[in-house]
């Protein structure tokens, strides 16, 4: 294998070995497997029972593309997705797509280059089949792959919405999630386009309750109760997929992404206690009212009765949990003296109808965050289960 | 002083000492002036004989905002220089907006809130003004801060383009750049709005050549040859204004910015050769043409003719030299499968005319890397020298 960091070791070899005059292409292999790792940090796996990046501690950024089939047939799609997955697979563990080096002089390097030198980041790619992918290619589709009913208050824009597929690549480091994102932009030339890509520079929703929870754009801690990436028992029950749904799918799970506008000039002009009075929360400790510490559990009664947190509570929806990964972003602004910011939300579950769907029918009919914020984008995606050594994303629908 | 991190802390405590059944307000101030720092990096300094954000070693993640007055008056915009310079002084010493805490529970809160928690991140915040700022108070304009002209191949987006004002802010984290100008916004109100802002993912260009050159997104290092920001002797030379500018600007710089779109689909399926070539360095090294190592001197008789790095060199110019710290850019994409990604190139000059001007003429008429960029953005603002304790930015033009 080579590395980011041992090509670019081994390419200054060769070329302090006395090649001048003109370029330098250090196509030099190693034969050491060590991957490279941010400090303290190695490399997610990308193999397993699940795929990574869903109960995986969520990392700081986020680069979330959608894309269409621009070629769909069946066979076109599955060598694109033997490709992805091998460039995933490198990737993910620090190395450069390809594999060696930068490739031929004369040939577009393998890699387009921009994350050599950096360390995998925690590197995951996760990908998503929407209702449209088994459609178009004449799949079955799973019975909870359907469109999302529409919320009172949605203004989606349908260039924002949807897609034939989705990945979502998060990393520690930005460069190296928009690296991945672009490299597979560039191998799904000729069978998959972009559709449309949302960056997220900042991470909301943790899965890591024993570490310093994110604030999001309203300047509230934003995921203390969210499903623990560590607790597999939760995980199973709300998560993956299981024996319900079609048998390739199972250990996958459903993606729900909703681009959410705040209106945050608003928001900024609002007393701090109308507030805590609309989350339920403390802005400052993030404690639920009645309570002391964020951590501490939620007594609905002493909530006010249409407070985010008491709708959005299981405890209001007979159970109904799913795990969040949101991420804040800020795209310039809109062109009206306003900030372009919100919130780009992801929701992972085993079935949207007792997931997003009822949680999101509870909030869109009263909460009083509407006020503030606006949905302005939407897609649903099947999450298939993780790859094993050998295979390729979403290889059991095609067999 | 109330640092971020404090202020949690004694939140906290007020929480614990018992207060239960409702919201809990932590207007708590402490005596400690000890300031928030992140693991290893002390806050950056406001004050100063120059701003901070220019010679700082690069920060790796940028917010910029053009705004424009609303109500273009000297007493209103005196403010509302100083309202920003207390609110950058907190902010960059990793302190929230305001006196104290969160304010009071029935007024909007002093800050926004998103950073609470986080340390300062090497925030720096680095003010400019462009001609309009001067034309529309009534001030005298420096000769040096005119309109840029027009060079082959602009294509510039008046809605992202200019700005009576325009504000930097660079830290290591996004989240603590992002709720810096969001502040200034909110802030702003009612004197100054938002014409235009712009989030950078990936700095490009360090001024620190002792550490790993970063990448900009063509996968080349960018910034090899970029002024030292420890380099007095060059600053003065090349960054700061001297005597020859008005004395209220001595010891500022001019900012020029430019929002490039790269072509990056096209520049993918160029092969590694020509894309050595157009360059004249080697891509994985980033050796200059006949040389070995990155730093190794440039010998301009061994590059390609009309290479970029021959073009823009200080010996092909006359010794004309700027300091770069652009961010590379991903804005979603462009509506055509194309991701909307570039290079927001930021260069500090003593004076344009001897700085960006000469450079990008070299550059607009002959350099073949226009085949794969485009400028779509285009600002130059004057920035005024640092503020001394108890001073406010750009103090020197209405005294």
């Amino acid at each position: 294998m080579v590395t980011r960091r041992k090509l670019l070791t081994g390419a200054g070899l060769v070329a302090g070995a006395g090649v001048a005059g003109g370029a330098v292409y250090g196509v030099v292999r190693q034969a050491d497997p060590a991957p490279a790792s941010a400090a303290g940090h190695a490399p997610i796996p990308f193999h397993g029972a699940h795929q990574a990046g869903i109960a995986t501690p969520v990392q700081d950024r986020l680069h979330f593309a959608a894309f269409d089939l621009t070629n769909p047939t069946r066979g076109r799609v599955v060598a694109l997705l033997r490709l992805w997955t091998a460039a995933a697979e490198r990737m993910t563990a620090g190395m450069q797509v390809g594999g060696g080096a930068l490739g031929a002089p004369l040939a577009p390097p393998d890699d387009t280059g921009e994350a050599l030198g950096l360390p995998a980041s925690r590197l995951t790619l996760t990908i998503g089949f929407g209702a449209s992918f088994f459609d178009r290619l004449g799949l079955e589709r799973p019975a909870a792959l359907k469109a999302l009913p529409h919320f009172p208050g949605d203004k989606l824009d349908p260039a924002r919405s949807d897609g034939d597929l989705c990945v979502q690549a998060c990393a520690d480091d930005p460069q190296v999630a928009v690296h991945a994102v672009r490299n597979l932009v560039r191998l799904g030339f000729g069978t998959a386009g972009v559709r449309w890509s949302q960056l997220g520079f900042g991470k909301t929703s943790s899965t890591t309750p024993e570490e310093q929870t994110p604030r999001n754009l309203m300047g509230f801690k934003d995921g203390t109760n969210n499903i623990p990436g560590a607790d597999a028992k939760l995980l199973d029950q709300h998560v993956w997929i299981g024996s319900e749904g079609p048998k390739a799918l199972a250990g996958g799970t459903y993606l729900v992404a909703r681009r959410i506008r705040m209106h945050i000039e608003t928001w900024d002009r609002t007393s701090l206690k109308e507030q805590e009075d609309i989350f339920g929360r403390t802005k400052g400790e993030g404690a639920a009212y009645g309570r002391t510490r964020e951590h501490d559990p939620v007594d609905l009664a002493r909530l006010p009765a249409d407070s985010h947190v008491r709708l959005a509570n299981p405890g209001s929806l007979g159970g109904v949990r799913i795990l969040r990964r949101g991420y804040s972003f800020t795209d310039g602004s809109d062109g009206l003296g306003r900030l372009d910011a919100g919130l780009f939300f992801l929701a992972y579950q085993r079935d949207p109808e007792t997931g997003f769907i009822p949680i999101q029918r509870a909030l869109a009919k009263t909460d009083p965050l509407n006020e503030y914020i606006q949905h302005v984008g939407s897609g649903l995606w099947v999450c298939p289960p993780g790859v094993a050594q050998g295979g390729f994303w979403g290889q059991g629908l095609f067999s």
